[in-house]
């Protein structure tokens, strides 16, 4: 006779199958879907989620739920069965917390918040946009009264993205960071003229430059057996098990940066969703444990390893070699310099490694005052001028440059932004102690070889899937909490030499 | 208040996306899908197809249905409800009547006898696949007995494929058919060294026969806003709603018809789904009508438009500018006698536009004998010989290239090989009234001017969809019942001045 585990997992299949389906027709969707396809595509979507959601949401999974937790209750609390039943209970509780009547009422508001933000961008219209980002954010407030939480109402959208995290923690860290993080800018920026990126800029064959990414790719050890690489404007990585994760690329004819470092990111993202242990393959276990750990392994393949000045001995000579027009007269110092320069900017996915951070926590603070409502929406432009102008030294001509510049907000995504900077701060704190373990780091991204430390990686970060939270996972890895200072310190040494400070 | 039509439109929407989504599935496993995929794949479909069948076979639908339809007998029975309700009901029956344990039992045993093909064809084994064969057509009987039917068993097997066929018109009509073809056959055969064929095997670049397939689908007026062409091992269409139907399409570097004659045969299916009525997206009168119907178009574009004498006369020059080395010196007229040469083959998917109904007629009298008995298993390849050397003078040298050259059995789907050949027959029935309505049609197609001909299929065939069944349409459209007689006039001449018979 089946176990009440087992029961539970069986009932899921379902749901993880689902969203697999789900997941191959966004894939389609944003790859290769022609554009007479969408309004089927739509329906399709909308018909799978609300399937998955009533299967996993009925009461006959809180019911085999309660009994799985019974079983696990006598097993070791650290085995994947307990680890498993408290992630399924998480999402289970957030599931079935929020009434019916409050999702679609969201639903209805972020699609006319998403089609009024279409016409407001362009136009440079705050003042229409603004009745829409008020419901938004009155909606965020009800549902993080419907999910419930620990000190303050952001903790409950924090934490489905960052499970175990809390709001009051966040600040602290990243206060912390800014305090160290703005003087920092603000001298670099004083030595603007210091780092020439300009050989970045012109035409790159599209061909030469998907190469590129081809043979990076597979010097981070992406098994192309398990996945494949495809282009899209905006890229991604997703699976479908972990025998099948997919990462897309862009490519910029005239911007070198945009292709190759974008494709570093999301190889990073689908290292560890490719390397998670089969084990876990259709079960709650699978998929990164949280965005802000997700985000630190895109970023540290793209920043701590691409962005090196050791990575780039071996990566430059390939560069020059695709495109000897651009760099043959160059040596890998120079294109070591060209990308890492920093510039203050006024949009934040075009921002480098020093001043994406700042706007991040630009986007928390505001979400936290908006949320709290001790910021009113309609004072909302000029609060973001202001630190605009406080944290970069820049101010934005136009609203659409500034508060209306992405999408996030209309899509009431409130509580994922700081996952991005997180992203930052839990990366460099592990890229440390891997290089404790991995004394000949340094050696090793030189010539290219990345397999010891995706393999380190993998020990460490991927193959435990969701078994563990971020912060209990930084601390097992680390042997610390998360800290500031890992951060800042790493800047300041990196940016020292290349601006001369 | 909703209508019962209405609420059941709305119930079976959940089942036409389900059935969508897998298409999606579907596709991408066959075009882009990296290969560490497929367990997971398989595991996505089983349980899209699953939920689907659950919802459609559930009582609630049945229920629904049955109130559908006291509402429609108040309507024109002519009325797209009234059609579509009979359409629902026609499947909803064949969906109930199959007991859960049938369809699992015949699931496992066509998953053995796949295996069991695999192993066996390359072994030469047919003693080895003989048990399989056995059970497949054992339960084939007992899905027949389950389904019910009108005349005799393979009469609820065909109806799945071809619904309004029977067994014993479809009998006759073939018979009459194979009357003069296999004597037309012979007498091609015998004028072997009239047509060479030699120009069309070499090397033919690869890029360059894509690009002729594209200009091909575009002059035949295929939608690329609401399609798409990919490569495929098999090709295939597939649509996701009428706004989304894909094509892929094979490219032999060494076999210059392949891709050609493919592209044509899948776009003459997709144009069939692109130009279905869009009042009929989302519900079950979407699609083809039938098989049979569906092949009479693939094969009309491929065979009747493609291979005619006044569309090489457009083609040629294309398809001599992107192969001046292959075609340079010829004219269109050699092209031509080269692409219509007729051989007896014993692989039906290589067979030309003359033999293939007669391997049609062979697996199609074979299937009727095996599944009532007549003939004994043990005996098939005995009987296959003795067929093909009666109607095509061949004889296969070993069973892989006779009664094991294929799947198709393996996967128990009997009454679906005779599509193929009805496909024939109404192509060319529904052909020669297009030419008595639109009497400019030779010229239009010698010069490339597909544009009238789409049009008048996509009102007589396209845009009714699943509307009328395919012997309804074909009196609808020609005046009369599916005739043998003019695919064999059609044959004799178009070949009499190919071969001079």
């Amino acid at each position: 006779m089946p176990n009440a585990i087992d029961l539970l997992k069986e009932r899921l299949y379902t749901v993880l199958d689902l969203n697999s389906a789900a997941g191959v027709l966004s894939w389609d969707q944003h790859t290769y879907m022609p554009k007479g396809g969408l309004e089927a595509r739509v329906r399709q979507m909308t018909t799978l989620e609300s399937m998955s959601h009533e299967v996993f949401s009925a009461s006959a999974t809180g019911e085999l739920l309660a009994r799985a937790e019974e079983a696990v209750a006598k097993l070791d609390p650290e085995s994947d069965e307990a680890r498993m039943v408290r992630v399924i209970r998480r999402e289970y509780n957030q599931a079935v917390k929020l009434p019916a009547a409050l999702v679609e009422e969201k639903s209805r508001i972020t699609g006319k918040a998403m089609d009024a933000w279409m016409a407001c961008k362009p136009a440079n219209d705050f003042a229409g946009f603004r009745p829409h980002l008020e419901a938004i954010f009155s909606i965020c407030r009800r549902e993080a009264e419907a999910l419930g939480y620990a000190e303050q109402p952001y903790d409950a959208l924090l934490g489905r993205y960052e499970p175990g995290m809390l709001t009051s923690k966040l600040k602290a860290v990243f206060d912390e960071v800014k305090q160290d993080l703005v003087p920092l800018c603000k001298s670099i920026f004083e030595r603007n003229s210091q780092v020439d990126d300009a050989c970045l800029y012109g035409d790159f064959d599209p061909q030469a430059q998907w190469d590129l990414g081809i043979s990076v790719l597979e010097a981070m050890g992406y098994n192309f057996d398990n996945g494949r690489q495809d282009q899209s404007p905006h890229p991604f990585t997703t699976e479908f098990g972990v025998g099948d994760v997919r990462v897309t690329t862009r490519i910029h004819r005239d911007d070198f940066k945009a292709g190759l470092f974008g494709t570093m990111h999301e190889g990073g993202h689908a290292l560890y969703e490719q390397n998670v242990s089969q084990l876990y393959d259709r079960t709650y276990l699978a998929g990164g444990t949280s965005l802000g750990i997700h985000e630190s392994q895109s970023r540290l393949w793209e920043n701590l390893v691409g962005r090196s000045p050791q990575f780039c001995q071996w990566l430059f000579p390939r560069v020059r070699k695709l495109f000897p027009a651009q760099f043959g007269q160059m040596d890998d110092t120079a294109f070591y310099r060209a990308i890492n320069r920093v510039k203050p900017s006024l949009i934040r996915i075009e921002a480098d490694e020093v001043t994406y951070s700042l706007h991040v926590f630009l986007r928390f603070e505001l979400e936290l005052e908006l949320l709290s409502g001790e910021l009113k929406v309609a004072d909302l432009p000029e609060a973001w001028n202001a630190k605009m102008q406080s944290y970069l030294g820049i101010k934005p001509a136009s609203d659409k440059e500034g508060c209306l510049q992405d999408m996030h907000w209309s899509d009431a995504t409130v509580g994922y932004f700081p996952t991005y900077a997180l992203g930052n701060l839990y990366g460099v704190q592990i890229w440390n102690t891997a290089h404790k373990r991995l004394p000949q780091l340094k050696q090793q991204l030189a010539q290219g070889d990345l397999t010891p430390l995706r393999e380190w990686l993998s020990d460490q970060v991927y193959t435990h899937g969701r078994k563990y939270d971020a912060p209990e996972l930084v601390q097992r890895i680390t042997g610390e909490p998360l800290k500031a200072k890992y951060f800042v310190e790493y800047l300041r040494e990196k940016y020292t030499p290349v601006y001369g400070l």
